[in-house]
């Protein structure tokens, strides 16, 4: 059948009723009357020819009955934060804005009622980029209080650009027994090679699952074959615009899940690594964040004036991105000592995100620990910042920053030495 | 024949003696009575035990004899810089510091000479952490006259820690009508599981081949089988430690050097992607840079103040390294408009490394380049930041810049869209 020619879709009995689209992959994607795309996989679909191309909008308001009250299964949330996967393409300008409701989301991925019953509230509408801790802690406690009242899972939908961050700061503020799961999407659910249907699938499935982290799941290839679930401390936005973008770093992802079963409620959940089970936390939330600290990427030419600056503006902490094993040019030195002298703690990452800090090595690196900077290990810079905000919101001890830094908390440590 | 046993090799005509070290691969380690060690491919080579371990240090001046003057080869210049391919552990700190002088290298290496007629120059003994845009300068033209001289090719070898920066560089600040070839290793010279020999005997093959461009040619996997050729514009180090922490962002590599053959003379170069060839260019020399340039790696809750700072301080130019497609949080937008309207340049990068910018799809992307921001395409971060500071020593025109840095000039843009 022709994109354009209207049709109605009985899959595993709910009705679709809309408008072929043009399809990059062999789902079927439907623009319904209420202006939102599904996709669908072929299998065990039929497809019904009803008219010729037609578009007069109608109302269409049928499908979020499907998403609660039925018995037998389990109770999610969708917290809305915006981003791509909760956006459509603005018609007048061509961009792309956080437009959507929980309710759109829900209505565009109908499939996700075959799943769970789901409730969803908007927490946010915002592009990504604008997120910022204070931001992070009313997340982190309205997850808390989702789990508290029962949810047997969490979704928080995502904008992708700083997903990989507040994953991070949601793994260290929130102990949880059970899935919090972050997903988005780098297509707008609108456009016909959008991956939110089944990344958002895939989260759905995932917070039905054995686990007790807090995750992001999102595509694990570019073709449609499965989503990985990647440790919310351990993953990075590695693609400005592929599917797979995201990436576990220093550590393999904890499973997948995969999209291939021609029914959306028989997607297996495959864990990989080990990971923390459902029930096996008690709900903890420590929320405080001390938002006054700053990453800084180090590169040749750079001056350590920057970091004084930081201090003046009020910075309580600093992480360093630097090269190789940990390294600054040792001209940087002095200020570093004078800082951490004057209580500002300063963690060493590396701009090269793979492998361990370990400034034990070179002349640099041992005048470096000599100063009192303190080493990353494997952390990603990303996840550094995020764990000192977290930590200096605790104490301002020197020493007991550096042992919580250096003490695994949340996944965020795998490796404490260097292979060298 | 066990580690610590004295023997005497002869391979191709030449013959080492020394120690035999613990190997962690199977390269026979040798280590010289000067006290450097040798790696030796076992193939065609006949070992001879002279006497068990005896730690007593004798002078053996013998090996550099071997690197110039021999009819039939061409003639090479390595140009040292420092970092760990010049470095020992030194065993009073157990650090390593770059200690070693080219003819150290060409000493520790010996099979250098098998390839090419060496000579070799220390321009800098330093760790690559302390490198600068003034180091770079004076490097560029060592290397300019080294091919004015008539070099068959130039090795340059270098601290990891930086050398994608240093690569990109001089990328931009030399058409060269040879190779001109980075080169560095992970592990120090003198420990039994260097990646040193391997790496600069590769670097010598490349610089012999038909290519005629800046590249860095490092290990292609954690195995000692074959070397990567990067182009300098494109190659990150992407690990703190492993042998192959160098990869190609955002292209393939230029091509490999199969380093499995029994005797290097006859290592094969395999070209994988496009490559200007030998004469192609007409030499030329650019060394003029804007030293006055900063990179800002964007953060959730990152203020913009911090721009405001760095011209303050007399920068010429910012590259940003914002999220996703190329975003910092909308509440930038205001300062990034005044400091471009005041003439300072501000080309925006992505943290994901991979993938292309583009700031046409979303709301705060089509705001920042209203605002003026220039795209920088699928260039990586350093690679921007060294273009911008080449680009604004030739102008200071807003649209002549936002010209060149759009314009491909090194193999740093490989696509200008976004596959979105």
């Amino acid at each position: 059948m022709e994109p354009g020619t209207r049709v109605r879709i009985k899959k595993n009995n709910v009705t679709y009723e809309g408008i072929l689209m043009p399809s990059a992959t062999d789902n079927i994607v439907l623009k319904l009357d209420n202006g939102y795309n599904v996709g669908l996989r072929p299998e065990n679909a039929v497809v019904e020819q009803i008219e010729s191309y037609n578009s007069e909008i109608k109302e269409q308001p049928v499908i979020e009955e499907v998403m609660t009250g039925r018995e037998g299964l389990p109770q999610l949330t969708i917290l809305s934060t915006g981003g791509t996967i909760a956006s459509r393409v603005d018609y007048r300008t061509g961009a792309v804005s956080p437009q959507f409701s929980t309710h759109d989301i829900l209505a565009a991925i109908p499939e996700l009622g075959e799943i769970a019953n789901i409730s969803g509230r908007v927490i946010y509408s915002i592009l990504s980029e604008n997120m910022r801790a204070s931001y992070w802690q009313k997340l982190a406690r309205e997850i808390y209080n989702e789990i508290n009242n029962g949810a047997y899972g969490v979704i928080v939908t995502h904008g992708t650009d700083t997903m990989g961050y507040t994953a991070s700061a949601l793994s260290f503020m929130i102990r949880t027994p059970v899935p919090v799961v972050l997903v988005g999407s780098q297509r707008s659910s609108d456009r016909p090679s959008s991956d939110a249907a089944m990344n958002a699938i895939c989260a759905a499935r995932v917070a039905c699952s054995d686990l007790a982290e807090v995750v992001v799941v999102m595509h694990g290839t570019t073709s449609d074959d499965f989503c990985y679930i990647h440790r919310g401390t351990k993953v990075r936005k590695m693609h400005t615009s592929a599917r797979n973008a995201f990436q576990s770093v220093n550590s393999a992802p904890i499973g997948k899940v995969d999209y291939t079963a021609s029914d959306v409620t028989k997607l297996s959940v495959e864990f990989m690594s080990e990971h923390a089970h459902r029930g096996d936390n008690k709900l903890e939330l420590h929320a405080e964040l001390e938002e006054r600290c700053a990453l800084v990427k180090f590169y040749p030419g750079a001056t350590a004036d920057i970091i004084d600056y930081l201090v003046e503006r009020g910075n309580r902490g600093i992480v360093l991105e630097g090269t190789g094993l940990g390294h600054v040019s040792a001209d940087w030195i002095p200020t570093l000592e004078r800082v951490i002298r004057d209580g500002i703690p300063v963690v060493m990452t590396s701009q090269c995100l793979y492998g361990t800090v370990c400034d034990r090595v070179y002349d640099t690196g041992r005048d470096l620990i000599r100063a009192g900077v303190i080493e990353g290990m494997d952390m990603l810079p990303e996840t550094a910042l995020v764990k000192l905000m977290w930590v200096l919101a605790q104490t301002s001890d020197m020493d007991e920053v550096k042992r919580l830094m250096q003490t695994n908390v949340a996944g965020e440590i795998t490796a404490r030495r260097a292979n060298l």
